[in-house]
């Protein structure tokens, strides 16, 4: 990655006046505990990368920490904030949502708390949906339940109407939680709340199952996600072993990126083949997928595979690109087209094989965190508080470096991260399954 | 049911004259602890069809209780025994296996022990494959494993040859677990022995994760398919929730009866609608499946729907009816034709909607046992090895009135048992829905 | 069993004259639906046996079935119910409580429903708890949580104070969920509302986690019990195999009856000796259980032992009896004690062994439902409204040949179903274990 | 932390002069994947702080980053190696082992691998034990097991005869998997094997529950660990709940710090209190735990209570400091000494109250680990296998700022890292309990 055109300034509405309520022990907790804009993390640890910087005197990278501040800019007493869920479900949205609130309630006294209802479209009067009131009481177990309690939608909304919502309703400060596409919009908000001219502040954090979100190593949710898609591999395994040259089959996220595939391969290593969208390969041809599939059933009479979602667009390159309605490019189903593929090329070899294909995708989404996701979820929801509460706006709450730091949205909307063909994760991947490079699978050019 | 139809003498290949190995620690424990024929389980426990047919002088219907005798017929020292398992997976296949394989080592001293791969495939020498040595060694941890470690398969496979095998290998006493196409050939396979007048027991356990053996009260892995049914519930409902006016559809295993489906329902009540091959229904027209969820829609933003695989078949009535390789008929897919039609209807209506599909089925058949099914496997085990040590023969072992016994092959081949449309377990789910009587659903006409 | 001596007969406050407003939709199935007095279940379903009664001319001992009435006692639109729960925690009582509402409500249209706080308390007013009201949206997702809603205490209450509260709010119909010392309760509140010559019903759902109430063949929980309990198992055979002579020990709950000991012992075979109360066992000698675990040390290197609470009381003969607040027999800890005694026997012999002792009582007791037992309870609940609207008291609801029937209280009251030691649980249980019977083991004289 | 302090310096049998013979595809491939002694991770990521070192003139610490070497230093060919693990179980062992074995083998071609049984006992001959061949094939399942194949045993061992037993079976690469005392060991053994100027090389991966290692940030089995704490909160809040004034009381790991009990009350917000070695407390007086405790009962009727074993030792300080046989400082058991204060100091308040203790350790050490420490231990194990193969020694295998990294032994051993009382955890802890700082708690000395 090119750290040095990150722009990594976060910018604020203005300078934070106000005594933060949270308490502090003593003056001496204090300075250890609050954070100040001056605490920052650095973004390459690569020490002789960081010796020729130093050497050619070129600038650090480095984020700003997330936390408490010990001045904030908004009145607590007199503040509205609004949350919104958008997109997908991913197992954590109500352990954020939860987190949020308690804190804006009980560290800092913000009593004014709405959740906008199925995404985006909360803030458009033509839906008719109604603003919740979230309360401590309100929220107190909802983290229980997988999904969101405020609803969400997909697509897009006119940018004019959400900000004027805001204005009516004199919502001052603005939690969007969702992917690429709500990223997008939160940048486009803050556009037009910066042209009106007024002050208020957006703060994202990011949603993604995949895992993908550029400049941040962890997404909530994706714990979570690895540890049920081992389930789908058990059963897959269970399956093809239980029938004579038996095949399992399983999609799983990732639309631009393999982490999901990858990381639950290498938790439960019953797998044979993982195509991911950053590893290009062939299906036809010797040292085609085709090819190592029937090696390998020949060898051992049965197969698991496990395909990304975004892995192998290419064989569908001819057909016309679509989009949803997030923006998102639609994804031809690779999942359902290697079960076509892989039955039609054992018959036309006159070979009995079974393919059973699982998609466990809204079994995954829909569950409620587990433990580790738990605890993520409460430090990333509580750090969106502390960084709203200061003012900052246009950014989304990361992790880097085990720290968690701000994110300017400008630097990480419309990217995304990907899995590194000479990483460890990958050759962890490769060794685990000991597929080798297939055929055309040049990896590192998947863009 | 008929009762009195009922043919319920178990065959046995002669008179049991071998004292049974297993040890008993005194005359008193003995009499108390060893089953004799004469030990018979009623069918029909209502009192005043009882009491009316001593009054009519009929016979009272009962089954042979199953448990360990007192003489065996076989010399354990001598036996070759088999195994073989067939058709679908289905959680517990693996404790079956064990617990018949240790109930043969340790409780007779049965040594010799063959497990055939891939189903009947396992006995045709064409398919080249091997069969497995099984001892305690080899199955002590297997049920920690969904799956089956002799692998399945579907299909016949020609009787004679099955037949041949069995003599060539000099197998005497042969379990077959297996659904009903298992059954089918069970009966069959009874048949080529006693034409060629050989002494070999066959005993199915059956199979079904349906739990749709007629005459059987309970099949092994229903609890565990159940449960986990229960989770795709949450997961449907929580997809439901998330969107507005978001429909969350899930088809669930049940070929011929909605055993399944009705109890998942029960067991997590979150179910709007349950679609059952026992109780027709209509999509179109008022008071039909689409009308009843446009309704439900409008009153609660979102509604969930299980369909069993087996429900709505009469939408497919023109198409050719085929048959699988087990002899099965081939079902139409009621769950994506569902989903098509849902999405058709709410936009010909303009309506938004989200329909989120789930068909666990690979998920569910796949996994182990979980500690009920666990327990019941081992009874089964138990019992099936106690009757093929009697030289009892054409027989499955079955569960009644909360005894295990013996039931006649030829008394459960070819029939379902199904919900009863005035059932308890029917009207449970009526009541836990509240979907009341979709239109056209004359219950109790299904066949 | 002496099933002669049975009282069967079922009390009832009077004549059922009211039409039930539950609907049928015709009188065909209203036929089926409804079940009559007249429906009974036999209790004793061998055959020899029946046939011996009729030769003799007996009367054939029957249970009446539960399920609606078509006819019933109370005016659901004047009926005050409540719900009180009692004693230590059990998985589903959540779902009993949900169930019994819900079908008041929306199957009958009672309205006034009250549950009382912690337990017989809630009826005293010194103690100051106010009633619940219950209603469907108060008891919609308790199902998930594990323990009771309403609270729970031990010990007894004076009888007059419970009956005077039932009078002063005009509770018509009670609901008493708890066990041995509940039922106990619940027949002299019985006793004290006919000497009162009142109208007032009180059905029971008996609750026991052990599986031990008489006349009842399975108690709501057990089955999640028994899950849970295997994961102990899974854990002490991890430690006992993880150290040179580990001996991994488990104490489980079953104060007179050893059911989760043996059923999990079977559901997770790692267990190398199960001692419950119905099998007396010595500890010292040649053959007791301290010798026999030297033999298993010395041939294997790992031990690992199941103790139901209630086993081994004998060593602790000299000690007062002493009994808890509920008026059970407050019972020695049996699991501590053998701890002690297997340290100091290994350390007499100069054997180094690491025992590690598990109780895992709470986080069983505490737990949410399984799915098995979800279904269980919810027919439960609902047997439970159906023989309350109709008038029926004194009674409690029990399950029997896989029917659920109205058992009197007094004939189940103060006794405790028992693991039969030539039955083919034990059977199985001494298969799995292959422990043999140890010294001075002579089973069935457990009273 | 003082990282100017930690010598960052990995100690090395010799030069590597061999090629490794892990494939890389091409040149670029290979530059990207090897990993040099250069490629070292800065400690220190707090930008203020690394640019006041540049301006000092300071060295900037770094650890040597972990991974595949392009020389190795051992001839696969004719090299032994020995696994060993010491101390309690922990999640994960097996994942360890598994991936060692499997990298050794598959990756290096390495085929001679030993296993020690049950600890340093495994080396000395007295003790009879033999050494495990260890193959893919032996290890291929183990992972879905808890605790160790391997077995453990606390305590020392004669540190001569271990080098002696290297030395005789020729072992030139030593994996030691173990907590606090085998860091000391591994020293001891480094030390030994230098003074006998031997080539044999000590790789260790450290092992504690309680992720207490100095200078890594996360040790295997914690997430797992977490998880099933939460399972035990859960248990305590629903009994506390269903008493008036119900306790729950939980003793969790943690000798030295309290991150488990942190972590798993953040993970699930049942808890008021969290007791920790790190933080102080009064028992008694205003302000203490007893009074907090009262004063919650009074408010809301129940109370959680979670307390690390290593918490409020100074209740115990007349009695004589003991120490167990690995060299721990031997733990009072605060969790029954509480539950016994507890009971004494509301009796003496004439308060009815209900204590449930819940002590779940070794249902937590001897579980399988979950997908997140599956993949977390799949890396730790080879990159020990990369670490060993270049003949590094006296290190062990760390993670820091998210990366893995070489911490020699010496910099690690004897310290221990704690939760910080104005760090993010910590706060986060009080944030979700409202505990407050009890009185006496001045956190920040505990030692």
């Amino acid at each position: 990655m090119d750290f040095d055109s990150i722009d990594t300034t976060v910018p604020a509405l203005g300078k934070s006046k106000i005594q933060s309520p949270i308490r502090a022990d003593s003056e001496d907790t204090r300075r250890l505990f609050f954070v100040s804009d001056q605490d920052r993390v650095i973004i390459d640890i690569n020490q002789a990368n960081l010796e020729d910087r130093i050497r050619r005197g070129q600038k650090i990278p480095s984020f700003e920490a997330a936390g408490p501040r010990a001045k904030i800019y908004f009145d607590p007493s007199k503040l509205r904030c609004a949350l919104v869920t958008c997109g997908g479900l991913c197992p954590g949205l109500n352990d954020i949502i939860r987190s949020i609130v308690l804190e804006l309630y009980h560290a800092y006294g913000v009593h004014q708390i709405y959740g906008a209802r199925y995404g985006l479209q909360g803030f458009i009067p033509a839906y008719g949906h109604d603003f919740m009131n979230l309360t401590p009481q309100s929220v107190t177990d909802i983290h229980y339940m997988g999904g969101t309690v405020l609803g969400s939608s997909r697509g897009p909304q006119p940018i004019e109407e959400v900000v004027d919502c805001l204005e009516r309703m004199n919502i001052r400060l603005l939690f969007m939680i969702g992917g690429d596409g709500t990223l997008r919009a939160s940048s486009l908000i803050v556009n037009e709340i910066t042209a009106r001219n007024l002050k208020i502040s957006v703060v994202s954090i990011p949603k993604t199952i995949d895992n993908d979100i550029y400049l941040v190593a962890r997404s909530f949710g994706f714990e979570t996600a690895v540890s049920v898609a081992t389930q789908a591999i058990v059963a897959a395994h269970n399956e093809a072993k239980g029938y004579p040259n038996g095949i399992g089959l399983i999609k799983l996220m990732g639309r631009y990126s393999g982490f999901i595939a990858a990381s639950a391969a290498i938790a439960q290593q019953d797998v044979n083949f993982v195509l991911i969208p950053e590893a290009d390969f062939d299906l036809h041809g010797n040292g085609g997928l085709l090819d190592a599939v029937e090696k390998r059933l020949q060898e051992r009479k049965h197969a698991v595979i496990v395909v990304a979602e975004g892995a192998g667009q290419k064989f569908f390159k001819d057909k016309a690109e679509a989009r949803d309605e997030s923006g998102n490019m639609r994804l031809m189903d690779i999942g359902r087209y290697l079960k076509k593929e892989i039955l039609a090329y054992f018959k036309s070899k006159n070979m009995d094989t079974t393919v059973k294909y699982i998609d466990p995708s809204y079994m995954i989404r829909s569950l409620p965190a587990n433990s580790s996701d738990n605890v993520y979820c409460s430090f990333l929801g509580r750090d969106a508080v502390h960084a709203g509460m200061a003012g900052k706006t246009g950014l989304l709450v990361g992790h880097w470096n085990n720290q968690f730091v701000h994110v300017p949205m400008s630097a990480s909307v419309g990217k995304h991260k990907q899995v590194s063909p000479d990483g460890t994760l990958w050759l962890n991947v490769l060794a685990a399954t000991g597929q080798g490079r297939l055929k055309n699978c040049v990896m590192g050019l998947a863009s």
